[in-house]
């Protein structure tokens, strides 16, 4: 109890330099997490290839083993670092410092964090974003939000990825939406679907409209620096 | 323009009255918004059948002539009083006093308040509601949060009604999401249809979790009475 306040300490610490950072260099950081398989970095790479006339984008990759995703993720036509965590289940904040010395960010950017596929772990460690934005598949069942609470209470958006699959599942769009709201209140869901492209327009209006908000709340940071 | 700060300060005056009033009777009023013709008394009838049995719930219907409102929603099971606004065209905070004054509302209950069908003037009158909820039906087109954008700023959820007849219209539903998330970042989203009852279980999580947090807030108000 005792080493897992002090690891969370250190955690916010390294979060709180990272978000510095991301301010001065004026990049809008998000930390996308969930299970494995969700469809995280086929959303991603989508995103990409649809907003990097809009922004410049950089994505942080996190996964145990392998740097398949960074290159998914080069090939949809953004700069990436892989981060392996090796035994570890989640990225941390330090462990994002080095990403961010490893990339070039470009002011006024966005930075997308694939978090390391994993339902828990990764809900108690901030790491510096702007917004933690979790993902979660049709095929994984309604339940999740109900049995994975944390990751839904520190998320401020629900993408309930996978919608081509609804007319196969039996999956509950509405009652999934109910579960999630019962643990967060203040939770945004959107349905879509990375393969289909569908329900993608309000995701890239809310990654905008955030983003715009963010920029003139952290201008200050910018002008100092 | 003097004129009308003047009748705003004095709305304003008797919605902070309200705001009191409703703390101390511990009943959560959300003031649902919309063009006439959204669904709005079809939605709410529906909520009351639904849930009538975990809350009291009493609704103030703002019309300008008739009381055909307030007498399907006392047939759906809840007390109702009708306000007619004759040439006016909005409920303001005064007319809700009235209405508090004329229903008797239970502690921990919900109070339904339907505004006139405009989806201009009742975006400028607090009437001491905890939340706005603005209904838009899918026969009315995608792009109102864009022409109407005050109202879907003030609101803290929209709710994108007659689900059922998507498949027989060209509304697109992720870009009226997106039209309102340019308007407001914070807004949440849902998609219902009174008729069928698809996606209502969201909704009602989302009433719940929000009279649930309004009234931990509110507890204070209500111990002080």
């Amino acid at each position: 109890m005792r080493i897992e306040r002090d690891i969370l300490s250190k955690n916010n610490d390294h979060a709180a330099a990272n978000r510095v950072r991301l301010a001065k260099r004026r990049s809008f950081a998000l930390n996308f997490v969930s299970s494995p398989g969700s469809g995280k970095t086929s959303l991603l790479a989508r995103a990409i290839g649809d907003l990097k006339e809009r922004f410049p984008i950089a994505v942080i990759e996190g996964d145990q083993q392998t740097s398949n995703d960074a290159d998914r993720i080069r090939a949809a036509g953004a700069p990436a670092v892989q981060i392996n965590t090796g035994k570890g289940c989640h990225l941390d904040a330090h462990m994002v410092a080095h990403g961010l010395d490893a990339l070039k960010l470009e002011p006024g950017g966005l930075l997308f964090i694939e978090n390391v596929g994993n339902l828990v772990c990764p809900a108690a460690f901030d790491l510096g974003e702007a917004h933690k934005v979790v993902v979660l598949s049709t095929t994984e069942g309604e339940d999740k939000p109900l049995k994975y609470p944390e990751m839904f209470a520190v998320s401020d958006l629900m993408l309930i990825n996978k919608a081509d699959l609804l007319p196969h599942l039996d999956f509950d769009v509405s009652q999934c939406i109910a579960h999630a709201l019962k643990i967060n209140p203040d939770l945004q869901a959107l349905v879509v679907s990375a393969k289909t492209g569908e329900g993608l327009p309000a995701f890239y209006a809310w990654i905008e409209a955030r983003a715009a908000r963010w920029a003139r709340a952290n201008a200050p940071a910018a002008v100092a620096e």
